[in-house]
């Protein structure tokens, strides 16, 4: 029962002894927090030796508790060595400005960015793909009546109503590596209204189309759910407006969000970013600890402006709030991004128009699992149930910050705050091996062996062990300092 | 098979009678747009005279697949209906300033407002009763060294190592009808050291109360999570330190938020409303359609000032999206928040500094279901597993503007927007009937009679069945005008 023996020890003993030494007690705060409290590792040593005048019947009791063998030494090694370790890399860092220009390097290299102009066209493929693209709300209602009224041209021509609908199956979709996205082939099938399989999503198609273009005049947003709900008795239940908007999204080639239907955003945003959000300029360093919001339409955005060297990606709302409160960003130049896990939509958006308009480097702090990988990918090159809208959704050239299996052991993560992998988790990173996105890059790949390999995974929090700021303070210098990314 | 049919020849039998009428087809899109789109319930009469004329082979085919009847009439009925039912509410509407004049007197009835200030003793009931209170970082520093000290006396008297703990289970909770908060009787429960049983438990307290020692002392606020990490050997998984630390917060007396250990934020806030945010001046009417995310620490949210006339508590962020990007605030100058969805602690806190220091009314709208009503309830008189930190945690004094069961009939929610209760909605719902907070009023207590005999509940979006906007421009002005909250 090491730990439970040192902590027990460390905090009270420790005092004892302070309240020993000068024979006062109560008035001895100052001291007691400078033994027990300021240098955990300090006062573990002091504790060994406190160990040997310590009350013996009380050591007694603790040691007939402990399940575990207790000898008195072992249990500071790792803590000691744990600080040692920390102590080490904090060493190494170079001023702020040596690091600084370091990343001004790759900042100015990023300046040569250019979004994405290879069209599917110039890469004539086997089968022919399609791609939606952004339209503007007059273009979707130009596109909605010329196909209604070509609609209208067939029945009068008598030959009947229906539409002509892409296929999304994933076996209709390609991973284009010229691109670095998933794209959709040319499949598609026919909804014909005088059919009974296909009477009543042909109904709703036209309904959605209807609405949709109701939206588009009013310039509004809605969501998906209050879509469902302007005529429930004929949706019935909202998986059915919800594909056939997909569907629909395709049918005129335009991305869901030209369609002004969003989902709701869960994203956050700070640092070294102003822009214009539907008249109103937000100055991204003035949003306190909390960040601003990222809104749900994406097309309210305009005007983006920035002094930041490179965008931090993060995974997780903690090391975000870490992040801000530490106000990381006016150390080092940046803009801090986070989407609180799974990526939602207009958080993928909002990172793509950042890295279109701003052209700075992205980097990604993402958990040392299969999941946070998922998660890089799903910015990188989108997500399947989505892949038509991918042009539009990813963020491509996104580097692989940390935390890195390979991290584990270079920044001396301690065994306890390394978690074994489920079976889950290693069938997933044996899976994510043979993915194109992670096959393409030698280095990710090698990265993740290492993790199947070791079956080892880590979370951004694992670096708390060593100090809440550690990751403010010294792994993301570090790593800055290094250009340790991939 | 009546609304497919009816869309069917909405969209396309009155675009074929346009090409008809002129006898060209191509180039009538803009008459196409009046005849289709423009008025739904235009073009529906419009059909039925359409139907006459329409071609029968088609109209044949479309009535074998349809696996209803279909009578010719009906199905442009209920639309019909509908949209009446939405344009007489909208014609009741008196001029915005009428209705801001209405508002106005409950804003001033609110400035009367004076934060709970009855404490538990005043009150001298059966069973002494525990609150916390927020506390600076200084004192929760000066608590903790209390606490260690008191327990070096204790060793060095030979008394051995141990904490009183007060017990949190519901059954030392008690709800104080006279300050409509949940508290904790006094039943505590001895922590010793030397025992099997409580040794990890005690030790486990120890380090924590130095960790937050730690956190107080460098000012900064961490996730529970960051916290379990910084020691996993010991707290082995993270419901081991997280239950330990609320009963550190109950031993010092404090609130969790006072030991700078924060769960993250996920709510919003948009509207009148100017705040400093760590330094930051946050100015809420400039905060685009996405809003300011609200922060995880309150303690960095300061100097609150409005002049809006009442704040809006809305449940899910669909509806709150929808009153940002319509700009309600400035229509009815208010402060809109939202926790999308269950209320989490940083959303209660801002919510309860704001009608601390603004002194307005809080309207709540929420769906009309039993889950609705609990968070509500949660808002108003905290949850049972943070029971020890209401007073902190709770508004009290909401109102229950709606989306009230009593309203579904009101204003005439069509039947296919209102779901069936499930049974466990309804055995909520009843179990809802006995909460004290409830049957303290009975207005509440009858709408959710109401609801409990109708088995029907509601979301707020079914409003969107009279138009997408029916909510922030018929529904919540009217709610206003009528004073129609309970």
């Amino acid at each position: 029962m090491n730990v439970p023996f040192t902590h027990f020890y460390g905090s009270c003993l420790a005092l004892a002894f302070a309240g020993y030494k000068d024979g006062i007690l109560v008035d001895k705060q100052e001291e007691f927090q400078v033994l027990a409290l300021h240098h955990p590792l300090g006062f573990s040593c002091r504790v060994s030796i406190l160990l040997l005048m310590a009350d013996k019947r009380k050591r007694a009791t603790a040691e007939n508790d402990s399940d575990e063998d207790d000898n008195g030494e072992q249990p500071m090694e790792a803590p000691r060595k744990q600080a040692q370790a920390a102590l080490a890399f904090r060493k190494r860092l170079k001023p702020d400005n040596a690091i600084l220009a370091t990343v001004r390097k790759i900042a100015d290299s990023a300046k040569s960015y250019k979004p994405q102009t290879q069209s599917l066209a110039d890469l004539n493929l086997p089968n022919a793909c399609k791609e939606v693209v952004d339209l503007s709300c007059a273009s979707v209602m130009a596109e909605i009546e010329k196909t209604i009224i070509n609609i209208a041209r067939s029945i009068l021509g008598g030959n009947g109503f229906g539409y002509s609908v892409p296929s999304r199956s994933s076996a209709n979709q390609l991973y284009v590596q010229e691109l670095d996205r998933i794209v959709l082939k040319d499949k598609a099938s026919f909804r014909p209204f005088a059919n009974m399989a296909s009477v009543r999503k042909t109904t709703i198609t036209t309904r959605i189309l209807q609405l949709v273009h109701q939206l588009c005049k009013k310039q509004i947003h809605v969501t998906k759910r209050d879509l469902f709900y302007t005529d429930v008795k004929l949706f019935q239940e909202q998986g059915q407006s919800d594909s056939v908007l997909d569907d629909v999204s395709c049918m005129l080639g335009c991305t869901r969000s030209s369609l002004n239907v969003v989902a709701s955003e869960k994203g956050v945003v700070v640092g070294r970013l102003v822009f214009v959000e539907d008249g109103d300029r937000i100055d991204c360093t003035k949003m306190g600890v909390g960040g601003k919001a990222i809104p749900p339409n994406i097309d309210k955005v305009k005007d983006m402006e920035s002094d930041a060297l490179f965008i931090l990606l993060v995974e997780k709302d903690a090391a975000f709030m870490r992040l801000a409160e530490d106000r990381f960003y006016n150390r080092f130049p940046c803009v801090i991004i986070t989407a609180k896990g799974q990526p939602d939509v207009a958080t993928r958006l909002f990172l793509k128009k950042m890295k279109t308009d701003l052209k700075l480097p992205v980097l990604g702090l993402v958990d040392s699992d299969p999941y946070g990988l998922k998660i890089l990918s799903v910015y990188m090159s989108g997500s399947k149930n989505m892949s038509y809208d991918s042009s539009n959704l990813t963020t491509p050239d996104i580097k692989w910050l940390g935390v890195r299996p390979s991290d584990l052991n270079k920044y001396k993560i301690p065994e306890q705050c390394r978690l074994p992998m489920t079976d889950q988790d290693i069938k997933t990173g044996k899976d994510l091996l043979e993915e194109d996105f992670i096959k393409k890059d030698p280095n990710w790949h090698k990265e993740l062996e290492v993790m199947v390999k070791t079956k080892e995974k880590a979370e951004i929090q694992a670096l708390s062990s060593f100090g809440f700021q550690y990751l403010s303070e010294v792994y993301l210098p570090m790593k800055l300092q290094e250009r340790d990314w991939i």
